[in-house]
């Protein structure tokens, strides 16, 4: 005879260390306060750079295991050398990447089964915005749909981790609900 | 006696490229309209990863040069893998490169000498709104602040770019206004 004990480890997620978090975060609320930063350099033309490494989290000074870089430039048909994707690409990069994370999470805490995740991103854009040619039409997307294809357990509780997801994902917020940003300078 | 022209190239803008973009979009604005997509596909836990490729605008199909794959992931204190930056951070280099973009445009139209620009993108977010710990914090960024500085021509010129940028931004436009996000699931 043998004893089969449940691994904490699902669809990838380290349930226990999940529930273990949201413990010590109930008993210090303060170490839920984070917060993250990047800096950019402009290289030439509509080409710049960012890195992302350090952040504060959990009270302290926190910094990824490895620095990262993204470029953004405006592709040809937008006056730029194209290098790289536009800035408004890595929006809609960072909502599907977050409702995707989120539903892996949710997935593993209900314990479904979760085998493939796929989505796609469209964001429409008026370019008469930023260009300066109308009054009428807003800078930044218009609207941005996404679409997942999941597969794994009963397609209810698929649908059931995308929409738990929605309703705790903080891009999502960010885009449909906006957010204060204060800009300085000094030159 | 030698006779110079001066160059369309400023600050990396091809400045005659960008007056006569203006003219052909003022001639037929229909090519303004322009549509972004990403494709995300789940990796393990909460790691995943965008592809980044074609695109619509000017009336038709197009695509990027190169092909750009972005992962996303949780780090350790938020029960991930670390392999890539978060989610939420893709929006700060959005926010960094889009107003940098912009304001080397605005730079080049205005035959304002730019020889530096960098940023510093800062997001406060309070975890206990996604952890699903408080119903009074949002899921979000409360505050986002970005500090840049400016090197080159006269700081009040400088100053006005910056302006400037932030009022044709797309990136800050849906940053600080939202946008309707339609989610679909195919399960």
């Amino acid at each position: 005879m043998s004893t089969t004990t449940e691994s904490p480890m699902r669809n990838g997620v380290d349930t226990a260390t999940l529930f273990a978090t949201l413990d010590a975060v109930k008993a210090s609320p303060e170490i839920a306060k984070f917060q993250f930063r990047a800096t950019n350099r402009w290289v030439n033309g509509t080409h710049n750079r960012s890195t992302i490494h350090g952040f504060y989290g959990a009270g302290q000074e926190l910094a990824h295991r490895q620095q990262a870089t993204f470029d953004a430039d405006h592709p040809e048909v937008l006056v730029g050398a194209d290098n790289a994707p536009t800035p408004v690409e890595f929006l809609l990069h960072a909502l599907a990447a977050c409702l995707t994370s989120g539903l892996a999470n949710i997935a593993a805490v209900r314990g479904v089964e979760l085998t493939s995740v796929e989505s796609t991103v469209e964001g429409d854009i008026n370019l008469l915005g930023i260009l300066g040619l109308s009054d009428e039409v807003r800078n930044g997307y218009e609207q941005i749909r996404i679409s997942f294809r999941l597969e794994g357990d009963d397609p209810d509780k698929l649908r059931g981790l995308v929409e738990q997801s929605r309703l705790r994902s903080a891009v999502y917020d960010v885009l449909t609900n906006g957010v204060p940003v204060s800009i300085e300078v000094e030159a």
